[in-house]
């Protein structure tokens, strides 16, 4: 888990301090004897001899706030009255919305939003169903769908457990590329039920994120949906992290100065994430990858592999190498980890090949602590924002949406995915480019606007797009 | 249809007119000539000899926009540029968005508000799973699930083409009860399929608003989801019409000082609303109630019945009364109408008691138009804006659902529903009560108000309540 002090994991802890010289000074030094991090000290209110003061404090987690109230309580002239964890406050109620883009206040207003004057609108579309596309919020709306089965790192926590995630993709959507999505958490594991859910909701739709899906029915659903569908389905955590990862990678490549078709790459964990990247890293145009499960190496013909695996060892591994990660990864170019935490160690990566590059995308905890791999190789990223190079699906889905919308795409293809990969890592100029900054910032406006350009035109001249 | 020119039907006509003294008088002549109503006239910009101006003007329908441009286009120095349908322009791009309550422009928000610090809020959902009314969308949130059969008076039009009454509705949830409600446009007729679908989609959601879906599937779906589901369940077509009817019957009764179970009361078109209504009538303590289809009354044993016109005719005509509309609505007291246009004539209320009411809710066209029935009877009500006593369910649903979702309900039961037609009723001061005045104003903010702490506290007396 996370080592620093952060907002994430950030209480405000409500106090009644009595008014002697000096006691302010001995709740902050408590504090800080925790490890805690003072963000800010605000006065609520004077009681008497007292004041009541709400310190805020980012901390690294539940056991470092138990610490520092266990200090605080031991100070004699100070209270604590209330613990709240800025968190937990934030999702009070849910975090999304679903407001009115015009009001209805009045009598007019009313008789044109709603009947008798939508009577007409509706009209329209039933002569002409692609009129849905102007006159519904289809346009610019996604589902995030999920059956909560693989969330986060959590694994199957349940539809109600998964809404603050999709809640929160949501916010990243309207905030990122104004796109409108709404969750829908459902309650069943069947891969045809999931598929005739998604499949009769769509009319509402103008696209469908799937997302923390197992594998590997995630697979299933959707190819189906792609298939039997008239919008984009995206699997984000397949093709999002693929896409966020094959820029980093481009970049990557342009500071080592190496090339694709020479690479020998690992990938420990060939599920969703692991297969999706595979395949863009040989559309990208690289030969030699090497799969690995809790068995070792896969190769065409080894037992102990599910259909998926099998699919997998045929289109991977040309040399059929057998064996452990820590044989095989000896002179790899590339390491891809996305499994668990503390995969590899120090060793591994020292085995590498020189200017090694080392993605470790298990999150929180990635395969091996870039302060551990630095020493060793040449480019280390991972999933979090406290290192350099954060692989962040955030760089993609909202502008990959926004550019498949913007041109009514039926589909989300390979080369649409290609181009927001090229689009994400050309937002950083070539003369930025060094092993700490290969891939943008989250926060960077600029990459949500070059994605969904890319994407749109990708789009065009692939034939999928309705709007040219 | 409408006779009379409205908001629902207004154009904004753009036009170059040559700036002669007299021009613009010419023009707005021509517009009234033609039976349009201007609303406002801007102008927009001077180009040398001429104006550019907008003249907004309520209509009756595109008949008459047509005959005004022919008009316009008759008199020189007038050129039109451009017409633009007020209704259509509100809905372009869709009425409803999804918002964020909260800012994620920062990597502080971003970890609060999704990864790393969603996942502790997860777990809490994850640990408890009513945790979710607290930390998600779902205790304020209600799905509106229509699957297009029966949308308006315009009968199955689509999934696509119901949209923008879900989202006018949508609309009404969020601007008259602070509720956030989201369409869902199914692409399927099948109840099984239905069933299934609500129930999966069920865990993001506090209550289900099922919408425009024909009779007699609406019953059998309403039914199970009601037993299957923990959360309220309401369509509103039978009891969204049934509640405000009731509330409008309620005061119509004191007005003429009868009492419900003196009653004769027919009802005309015994569907989903006509069979929720008869069902709260009773409940109020109606005896005497007689329903009607095509063939006539409905009476035990009669042929021509399906299950549920069987089941109506059990429970009702406690008389076995036989015959046609026009025999029987001699000397009834109230006439009940939710089948279609002009059923009813002026010598059909002549013949009704003295005193009659009659609630003629067929939409635009009612019934009977209320200065043929007026003469006759004591009180009319429609479900139209340009009448007195206009019968509209969004007296009622934005209400009935804050209520339920306020105290956690798990179900929206008899008792809810006869609270909220009471409150209706009572939003009304009895001494302001009279013929003309025995419902109240859509745009009345108290109804919303007195409707849902009413209902909150039926669940909580009749035992559906979570929260007390």
């Amino acid at each position: 888990m996370k080592s620093t002090p952060n907002a994430s994991n950030s209480v405000t802890i409500r106090l009644k301090i009595n008014q002697t010289v000096g006691l302010l000074a001995k709740v902050t030094a408590a504090i800080a004897e925790a490890g805690g991090d003072i963000g800010a000290i605000d006065i609520i209110r004077v009681e008497g001899k007292n004041i009541i003061r709400d310190i805020t404090i980012n901390t690294t987690g539940t056991d470092q706030v138990e610490q520092i109230l266990k200090l605080l309580e031991k100070i004699s002239g100070v209270e604590v009255i209330n613990v709240s964890d800025r968190t937990f406050l934030l999702h009070l109620g849910g975090k999304i919305e679903v407001t009115c883009k015009s009001p209805v206040k009045t009598r007019d207003e009313l008789s044109m939003a709603y009947t008798p004057g939508v009577a007409r609108v509706c009209m329209a579309i039933h002569e002409n169903k692609e009129n849905a596309y102007k006159l519904t919020i289809k346009k610019n709306t996604v589902a995030i769908v999920s059956d909560g089965t693989a969330v986060l790192g959590l694994g199957d926590i349940g539809p109600e457990a998964a809404m603050p995630v999709m809640e929160g993709k949501a916010m990243l959507f309207k905030e990122f590329a104004g796109v409108d999505a709404f969750p829908l958490c459902l309650d069943t594991k069947d891969t045809e039920e999931i598929i005739k859910i998604v499949k009769a909701v769509a009319p509402t739709f103008g696209g469908i994120n799937l997302e923390d899906i197992a594998a590997p029915r995630c697979f299933e659903i959707e190819k189906r949906l792609k298939a039997e569908l008239d919008i984009p389905v995206f699997h984000d955590d397949q093709h999002g992290t693929a896409v966020v990862m094959t820029a980093a990678l481009i970049n990557a490549l342009k500071v080592v100065k190496k090339k694709p078709e020479d690479l020998k790459v690992i990938v420990c964990g060939v599920g969703a994430a692991g297969t999706a990247c595979t395949i863009m890293m040989m559309n990208l145009g690289v030969k030699n990858i090497i799969g690995f499960d809790r068995h070792g190496a896969l190769y065409s013909g080894r037992s102990e592999m599910n259909s998926a695996k099998m699919a997998y060892a045929e289109m991977t591994n040309p040399l059929k190498l057998r064996g452990s990660l820590k044989e095989l990864i000896v002179g790899a170019d590339l390491f891809i980890g996305l499994s668990g935490p503390n995969t590899i160690d120090e060793e591994d990566v020292k085995n590498m090949a020189k200017n090694a590059i080392v993605f470790a995308m298990s999150n929180p905890t990635p395969e091996i602590m870039p302060e551990l791999a630095y020493p060793h190789v040449a480019i280390v990223g991972t999933g979090r924002s406290d290192y350099p190079n954060q692989i962040n699906n955030v760089l993609c889905f909202p502008g990959m949406f926004k550019g498949a919308l913007e041109c009514l795409a039926t589909d989300i293809n390979e080369e649409m995915k290609m181009a927001a990969a090229m689009a994400i890592a050309n937002s950083i100029p070539e003369e930025s480019l060094c092993a700490d900054y290969i891939i943008p910032s989250v926060f960077d406006k600029s990459v949500v606007v070059n994605v969904s350009q890319a994407v749109r035109l990708a789009a065009i001249s692939s034939g999928v797009a309705r709007r040219k």
